[in-house]
């Protein structure tokens, strides 16, 4: 297939070299920021185009990997175009591209991806949705050859896995975070917690996670509980996220 | 070393069974629950009991691995005691044991241990603490031989640890546990978003979360929040969270 690339953030880069890797020709990697465009295109021999009117009109995929707010904008500018158009978004209805375009459907692949890190896409779950069943059928034939999980999902349930991730991953990254300001503030490392965490992601790969939930709000051990939160008295805001967590897991498992 | 060991629950577990591992002699497991001894002696190879009268008095080791809030009394039981006295807690002060027995020290695994699931003990950081430097000694030797990651803690920095690893174990658990209620919710299986999870955890083993933050809140997106917040109207204390998490990730990066 001939695949146009609309965008060169994280979620395009890791897409077009997965892309490359299984033999998908990408002719043009767009972006208003045409370094942008051209580090990408390099990786992946192909033209670079910061210009709509350059945009070919014959090829037969087209990706728009952008900001949600840009991809109508984007799409705007396929009118008329006879191939299938996706995006790569967990929000964003369908309609926002068959709307505008004879072919839409979407391509949401749920991870999270960094530019220094590589990851086995083979193992990222592609959700896929499109107007009709042949242009499914398309999309459904590709990501099989990308990816090993492959969904086909509604636009209400794509948004709900949507929501999830931002709990799973996004949140949680950030309380890595917040453990690690806790550590450095005390002189401690990073490294001393990093066992942990691997093991507390590596537990709910074969459980689900409230069977394998631990902890002081699990055991409603309020003596350290309340020892927690004297030790955040001079951080407000982490006393409470402590507070809204700690509830949340003693009003589920009550 | 002869070891008794005063507990049977899930640290208890692992620990015995890696004191095993590497050749030590647990001579007895000491539960109030004789069934919980028993179960836990016969893995190890020793006496089981449940009176604090039974217990040898001439042993090398004696570790106390219950409740937090059952430490002072387990250890008033091993007043005269001349053999080393220790106890699993991350929040649990030395002195606990020290006003009470010759000589105390902790030894406190950083891990989130389930019965059902093995661990590599090898990883698992170890937190030494000791009355005295003679005592000290003969922790580190033990703990190296149990793992590579032995680190040498006062209390302070233990309890900073222990909180540390409540937000990033207990909380980030509990948040996977979120994202499974709205996935099942909607008829989606808890397998789609594993491989995410993996990968957020993945991601901090080689940086640092701050670096790799994804995610609305961190874009300050605020279409996708309010989206969000309006998926989640009829579940206000998940709204709190998301809330409360996105607040904190936008102060932490703004």
């Amino acid at each position: 297939m001939n695949v146009v690339l609309l965008g060169s953030g994280n979620v395009a880069t890791h897409l077009a070299l997965a892309l490359k890797a299984i033999g998908e020709n990408i002719t043009q990697v767009f972006s208003p920021n045409l370094i942008n465009a051209k580090t990408l295109a390099k990786k992946v021999g192909s033209e670079a185009i910061n210009s709509f009117s350059e945009v070919e009109r014959n090829a037969d995929l087209y990706i728009i990997s952008v900001k949600d707010d840009a991809i109508a904008e984007v799409a705007g500018n396929l009118k008329g175009i006879d191939g299938l158009v996706v995006h790569t978004s967990g929000t964003t209805d369908l309609k926002v591209l068959s709307s505008t375009v004879k072919h839409a459907g979407v391509f949401y692949p749920l991870q999270t991806f960094s530019k220094s890190k590589d990851v086995d896409f083979k193992m990222i779950p592609l959700c896929l949705e499109a107007t009709d069943d042949m242009q499914l059928e398309i999309l459904k034939q590709l990501a099989n050859r990308l990816s090993t999980k492959v969904y086909q999902l509604d636009g209400e349930k794509r948004k709900v896995l949507h929501l999830a991730a931002v709990f799973a991953c996004n949140f949680t990254n950030h309380l890595y975070a917040l453990a690690n300001d806790l550590l450095t503030n005390r002189d401690l490392d990073f490294d001393i917690i990093r066992p942990l965490i691997a093991e507390t992601a590596d537990k709910v790969m074969v459980d689900l996670p409230r069977n394998v939930q631990t902890g002081p709000a699990l055991r409603n051990d309020e003596s350290t509980i309340n020892k927690h939160l004297t030790m955040l008295a001079d951080l407000p805001e982490l006393q409470e996220i402590y507070i809204t967590l700690s509830n949340s897991i003693k009003l589920v498992h009550k």
